[in-house]
């Protein structure tokens, strides 16, 4: 709070000049703050006061940040303030900061998301195609923040659970489970926060292309209990916290209908290759896969997921649904997914190709991927 | 998340050296960040990397911060890392951030908080006697995240909603309601992430001292539908929320008990002051009122609150608990709540009045509060 901050001055804290043309503040912003803006056609203007410093820059998190090629020099005005506009974004959320005379600087406009291990700034550019992810007027499901004591790690956890409308009204219904991983550098709210999965769930629901289910996002890293810690657990704690930890008690605390044809995991990126790892280790635990622009540099279908690959015939009798995506964007995981592809179908593994048009290693791929993926589970 | 970083590196950026003495990462620090460090003695060491900065200082939030008066000068080493170490400081949560050549900078190592209308830095530095707002080995309700849409302002509100252990499994068990207010410039996320009311309630309904209830946590802006929208809205805008929007859709949503006698309200700083202009309004709808180092500045028993204190019999009668309180370092809060404690006597009106020894306007004084108003409640 702002003690002893008179009433004036802090309205005018709060309210920016606004720019005289047609842009608006991102929905990122932070209440009420001007900048960033979005322009009609898809142009972003930034805008930082820094007085003192020589260069300031916008960086765009990600070599192939839909923002652009970082960094990108702004321009300095008699007063200190430092605005860029950049060309028409790639619609969808992406990670950015500035680099004040070299040091990472968040935007004081923006929101902060954690990624890149660290709370940085983001900015949403609007998509045409983009209403499956927004806020409308439909019945709204629950996100709810749940601290459960791992064995695994000895320690709280924290697990954001999704539940969908009215499962405080239907006592006696039981609902399927989604376990959803985020990617390295992130944790529990990306999904939920840059990603929007109540919002896509609710939408979906509500369209009755989705069935109504539970979605479990957790922190994908975990060290055992008397190890030192790590920032990359070895696959196997997280493997632990999930099996052993996780599912048992969700199991015990929700509605759930707590059968392997009845759960399912998904993940992008890092969570997607943790998902290739635990779903195909515990077949007798899940029976719906997701892999969302998972990295595949070293997948080889004969020894990759434990090996389960190798019997077409088992996989495709045990497995309902074996969901493989990326971004045409993204080129490397682009190709390694259409080289997987191949090789599923050379091999009689039964399968989903999902590309998103477009977009690259950004939450708008994994925004597209839940909302195709959703759809096809539980049925 | 970090696409194509080689996993070594992204090991590297989530482990630095730890210091080589008795200190800790806070517990504020993002996964695996090493600084800020809390010292057993309560000193704290806080850390930048601004190789070509002029100038680094630290600056906490606030005139009376426990950190200490800022900005405080940081010293380079000849890698060009930024470092300082405070005498021991005030315990509890302290907003902060770097001024880098005069540019507010958050800490990459810490967690976000939104406070000062904005993402801040903050750090939690122990309380030997603050187990009570600790994550314990105790049953752990639930923070839910529940969108609605408001009739007063024509969108899409987000309230926080607290429900104690077992409000799943006690289906015909209805609870009292607490509406708990954040201070200027911080929103809906404050009261748990700064403020800990979770864990505080947690341990408290564990310990039997306070009555299992439902706790309400809103943003307290709010802009009619229609208007121009502002930082610091007309109170009764916000009011219109609370009553109008907020109390139906929370007693249609959960399994409350929807009378006066069943409902408490109170707030910090700015959201004491709406309290106290709430309760007052709509005594028919509260019985039970906090008001946390609310500005007192114009307070004036004649005519505040609506001029409900004019009457003590008929106050007396119909508030079952009227609790004022401030921290001993907060001095002109501090004074002004003394003054009115005088007044009240003088009036004749019951209640109770609470000072938290040596905190200053900081969450430490609140989290305190609640400690001591909660169990008051429902009995």
């Amino acid at each position: 709070m702002m003690a002893g901050m008179p009433l004036l001055l802090m309205v005018a804290v709060l309210l920016q000049a606004p720019a005289p043309d047609d842009s608006r503040p991102a929905s990122t912003n932070v209440l009420n703050a001007q900048y960033p803006r979005i322009h009609a056609d898809g142009r972003v203007t930034f805008r930082l006061p820094a007085p003192n410093a020589q260069k300031v820059q916008l960086q765009p998190g990600g070599a192939d940040n839909g923002l652009g090629k970082g960094p990108i020099d702004m321009t300095r005005d008699d007063k200190g303030v430092w605005t860029v506009t950049i060309p028409p974004a790639v619609p969808g959320f992406h990670y950015y900061w500035f680099l004040v005379d070299g040091v990472q600087v968040n935007d004081p406009g923006s929101e902060t998301f954690f990624g890149w291990a660290r709370q940085t700034s983001g900015v949403d550019v609007p998509d045409k195609d983009g209403a499956f992810y927004e806020a409308r007027d439909v019945p709204h499901g629950e996100v709810r923040v749940r601290w459960y004591l791992s064995k695994t790690t000895g320690a709280w956890r924290r697990a954001y659970v999704y539940t969908p409308p009215d499962y405080d009204r239907n006592m006696k219904t039981r609902y399927p489970v989604l376990y959803l991983q985020h990617g390295a550098g992130e944790n529990e709210t990306g999904w939920t926060k840059q990603g929007r999965a109540n919002l896509i769930l609710d939408n979906s629901i509500a369209a009755g292309s989705a069935k109504p289910m539970i979605v479990v996002m957790e922190t994908g890293y975990a060290t055992r209990a008397g190890a030192s810690p790590g920032g990359q657990a070895p696959p196997n704690a997280f493997e632990d916290v999930v099996v052993n930890d996780l599912i048992p008690m969700i199991d015990a605390t929700y509605r759930t209908l707590p059968d392997r044809e009845n759960r399912a995991m998904a993940g992008l990126s890092m969570g997607g290759g943790q998902t290739l790892q635990i779903t195909s280790a515990h077949l007798d635990k899940f029976a719906w896969i997701g892999s969302f622009s998972a990295p595949m540099r070293n997948f080889d279908p004969k020894t990759s997921m434990n090996g389960v690959l190798n019997d077409a015939a088992a996989f495709n009798k045990r497995v309902r649904l074996f969901w493989i995506g990326a971004g045409s964007g993204e080129v490397a995981f682009h190709e390694a997914v259409k080289q997987l592809h191949t090789s599923l179908d050379g091999l009689g593994i039964k399968h989903v190709l999902f590309v998103s048009e477009g977009t690259a290693h950004e939450w708008q791929t994994w925004r597209r991927s839940l909302h195709d993926f959703a759809p096809r589970l539980f049925k």
